[in-house]
C-alpha cells in the first residue's frame, strides 16, 4: 500500500508529524503544478505544515520540487561568479538597488529577479519602474545580455519562474497558511534558485515593521534558507536587521531611486549605506572576489568613491531603456509631487520610535502603494527627510516631508505620520542594523 | 474591519487558536454549503480544527449551521415521545435493529435515520436490505407515516438531510480531517438534530475495532455529544462501550438480520442483548416513559417475552414493503450463502482476545462490505456462531462459521479468522460491555 500516491495518506502523515518522503513531496508539487492535485489538499497539507513543520531535507527537497515546476536559469558560460540578495520585505528598504551596480562594479555579476509591492511593503520593480522608460519585462535572453554587458540587471519574475510557487504562494494568502517558515523558505528559494546564482546573501528583516517580528522567527527564518540555500549547492550567508525604523530616510518609489543614487554616491543615509555594504561584502567573499571581509568592504568602498558603481547603475538603466540621465540628476528625471508638506515636531526631545509600519500606511494612503495587485500606483508621492531613532529633535523642527498629489491628502495624512514618531527626554542611542 | 467576513481573517483567528463567533460559523457554512466558499477554504479551516479543537459553544454552533443546511423534522404532532440512538460503529454492531422496535413497543416512537456501511465496519441499511423488499429510500411523509402506525421507522439518509455535512465529510475524507472530534461531533449530530428526536443515546465505541482507541478519546467524544446534544435542547445519554471483540456472533448483513430476531426474542447472545437493554434504558427513563432504570428495564424484559417487540419489528418490515415472515423463519426468508465452513480452533485454551477488525475484514474480503462507496455487497456471507473472549475452547472445536460463495474463497479465508482469536493458557474473564 505505501508506495502507492495517496494525497490524505500524504497530509494524515505530516498531521501526525513525521516526515514526508523526497519522491511524495516531489510527486505532490508536480500533480499540484499541473492540476492534477486539487487546492483543497494543497490547502490542507500546508496547513498540517504550518503545525508540524518540516526537517531541512524536506524543506530542501518541497523547494526544489517548486523551481522544477519552471524554468530554470544558468550562468555557467559567464567569466564572473553570480551572486544575489534577497530581502525578506521592509519599509523604505531600497537596498537591491544600490547593490547590484555596486556588487557588479566589483567584478561579480547579479542577475536578480524581484518582485512588486504589496500592502505597505514597497517593491523593487515598482521603484525602478519610476525612472522614465525602465523595462523589468525582459526575456531570458535580454536578461541574459544585460547581465553579460553591464554586470547585473534587475528583472521581474516571468511565469515560467516557478509556477508551482506562484499557485501556492496565491493559494496561502487566502487559507491562512502564509506564516510557515518551511513554507517561506520553499517560495522564496524556489525563485532564487531557479534564478541560478552561485551566492545568494539573505536579509532576513526582523521587527514592528517585518513578518518576522522576534529575533527567534528572523534566527529560524535564517537558518531555514540558509539550509536549503547550502543543500542545494549554493553558497550563502544570512544577516539578521532591525525593521523597526524604515531604512534610510524615504519611502516612496521615486524617492526610494533619489535616495538609491546617493548611496552610490556614497553618499545618503548612514544606516542604508552600512546596511548595502554589510550585504554586499558577504557577495564578494563567497563569490571569491574578495579574499576577506575588510578587503571586500575596501573594494566596495573604493568603486563608490571613483564612481564606478553609479556608472554600472547608469549602464544597467540605459540597457534597459531607462534615462540614464538618472544617475546624474535624479531630481529632473523623476516624477516629482506636486505638493510638499513638512510635518513639524510637536515636541522636543530625542527620538525613540519610528514607526515603520505607521510610516508604510502613510505612502500607501498617499497612492504609492497597492492594496490589490491590480492597482496602479503613483511613483512620484511618497515620505523624504526622515529623521531616525537616537536624533535630539527641536520642537517645529520637520520630522519627514510627504510628497503628495493634493494639499488636501498631504494634511490629511499628518496625524498619521505624527503617530509614527515617538520621543523620549532621554538621550537615544541609535539602533543597531545587523541583530 | 472585524465585521466584514473574510474567509482567511476566520481561518487565522482558529490556526492561532482563538474561538469563532457564532455568526462567522454560521455564515461560513451557509456560504460553504450553497458553494460560495471554496473546498480550499474549507479543508484550510478543518485542519486548523483538527489542531485547535473547538469549544462546546463552537460546536454547537457548528452542529446547528450544518443541520440548517437542509431538511428538519418535527415530531410535535406525535402523541408519543420520540428517541434515537446513534453508535460510532462497529463490527457485529446491529442493535439499532432490534433496539428501535423494542423501544417502540414500549410506547417511544423511534424515526431512525441510519447509514450505509464503509471498509469493515457494516452499515444498519445494508443489513435491512438482505430482507427481500425492505425499502430504505422512504420520502419524509411515508417515514412519518410508518413511525406514526408502528412506532418505528429504519431509513436511509435524504439528499436534503444535513447537505453540509454530506459536503464537508467527503471533503474530510481526502484531507486528512477526519479524526477530529468538533467535527465528528458535527457530523454526527448536524443529522440526528434534523431528524428530531427529543431524545438520543449514544453508544461510543472504544477499542482495537473502533474509531476511538483509548477510553480518553471515547469519552472526550461521549462528552462532545452530549454537550452539543444537550445545548440543542434534547435529552441525551452516553455509554462507552467496549469494541474489541465483534457485538454478538455474527458479522455480515442477512446474519445480523437474523441475529437481530433473536435478540427480539429474549434469545441470541448475551453480550448483544445486554447491551441493546442498557442501551434502550435510558431511552425510555429520557422520554419520561419509564421512572427509572429498573422500571425501564421491567418493561423492555416484558415487551421481550410478550413477543411485542418482535411483532413491531415484523410491522416495521412489513411497512416498508419487506417480507414480514423474517421475524418468524429468518432462515427461509433471509439469502443463503451456499458454502458453510467451520473454522477449528488450532489449540485449546481460554479465548483471549478475538480481533474485531479481523473479523471485519474477513467479512469485507468474503463479498460483504465495501471498499468504495459504489461497490454491491453480497448479503448472504459472513461469519456466524463467534465465540466469545472468556469462553473456554476445546482443540479442534469450532470458533466460527464461514458463510462464503465458495468453498475456495471459505478455505482461503480461514488463516484470515484464525488470525483473529488468541488464546490464554490461563482463565479469561469476560470483558466489561460498558466501559
Amino acid at each position: 500500500m505505501n508506495d502507492e500516491f495517496v494525497p490524505q495518506w500524504i497530509v494524515e502523515r505530516k498531521r501526525d508529524g513525521a516526515a514526508l518522503a523526497e519522491a511524495d513531496i516531489r510527486e505532490w508539487i508536480a500533480r499540484y503544478a499541473d492540476g492534477r492535485l486539487p487546492d483543497y489538499q494543497m490547502a490542507a497539507l500546508a496547513m498540517a505544515i504550518y503545525f508540524r513543520g518540516m526537517s531541512p531535507e524536506e524543506t530542501l527537497a518541497l523547494t526544489d520540487a517548486m523551481m522544477r515546476s519552471g524554468d530554470t536559469l544558468s550562468w555557467d558560460d559567464l567569466s564572473r561568479p553570480t551572486a544575489d540578495k534577497h530581502s525578506t520585505g521592509g519599509i523604505g528598504d531600497k537596498l537591491s538597488i544600490p547593490l547590484a551596480p555596486l556588487v557588479a562594479s566589483c567584478g561579480v555579476a547579479v542577475p536578480m529577479i524581484s518582485g512588486r509591492g504589496l500592502g505597505i511593503t514597497g517593491g523593487t520593480l515598482d521603484k525602478l519602474e519610476s525612472i522614465p522608460g525602465y523595462d523589468t519585462h525582459l526575456d531570458n535572453a535580454r536578461f541574459r545580455a544585460v547581465v553579460d554587458a553591464v554586470g547585473c540587471s534587475i528583472i521581474g519574475q516571468t511565469d515560467r519562474l516557478a509556477p508551482a510557487d506562484r499557485k501556492l504562494y496565491a493559494l496561502r494568502d487566502v487559507t491562512g497558511t502564509v506564516p510557515s517558515i518551511p513554507l517561506i523558505t520553499a517560495s522564496i528559494l524556489s525563485k532564487k534558485l531557479a534564478e541560478g546564482a552561485a551566492t545568494l546573501v539573505f536579509d532576513v528583516k526582523c521587527g514592528a515593521g517585518a513578518f518576522m517580528k522576534t529575533p527567534a522567527d528572523a534566527r529560524a527564518l535564517a537558518d531555514s534558507l540558509l539550509a536549503v540555500a547550502r543543500g542545494a549547492g549554493r553558497h550563502a550567508e544570512a544577516l539578521v536587521t532591525a525593521m523597526d525604523q524604515p531604512v534610510g530616510e524615504t519611502a516612496g518609489n521615486a524617492l526610494e531611486i533619489a535616495e538609491s543614487v546617493d548611496l552610490l554616491r556614497g553618499a545618503g543615509p548612514a544606516d542604508a549605506l552600512e546596511l548595502a555594504l554589510r550585504l554586499a561584502v558577504p557577495m564578494l567573499t563567497l563569490s571569491g572576489v574578495s579574499p576577506d571581509e575588510a578587503s571586500a568592504r575596501a573594494l566596495l568602498e573604493k568603486r563608490l568613491a571613483s564612481g564606478a558603481a553609479l556608472e554600472t547603475f547608469a549602464q544597467m538603466v540605459a540597457a534597459q531603456g531607462g534615462d540614464a540621465r538618472v544617475a546624474e540628476s535624479p531630481e529632473t528625471v523623476l516624477p516629482q509631487a506636486p505638493v510638499l508638506l513638512d510635518v513639524a515636531a510637536p515636541r522636543a526631545g530625542h527620538l525613540a520610535r519610528v514607526d515603520a509600519d505607521g510610516i508604510g500606511r502613510a505612502v500607501l494612503l498617499l497612492g504609492g502603494g497597492r492594496r490589490a495587485v491590480t492597482d496602479a500606483i503613483d511613483p512620484a508621492v511618497g515620505v523624504s527627510r526622515l529623521r531616525k531613532v537616537g536624533e535630539r529633535i527641536e520642537k517645529g523642527e520637520p520630522l519627514a516631508t510627504l510628497h503628495a498629489r493634493t494639499r488636501a491628502e498631504a494634511e490629511a495624512l499628518v496625524p498619521q505620520v505624527l503617530g509614527a514618531f515617538s520621543f523620549s527626554d532621554e538621550p537615544v542611542a541609535a539602533p543597531a542594523l545587523v541583530l
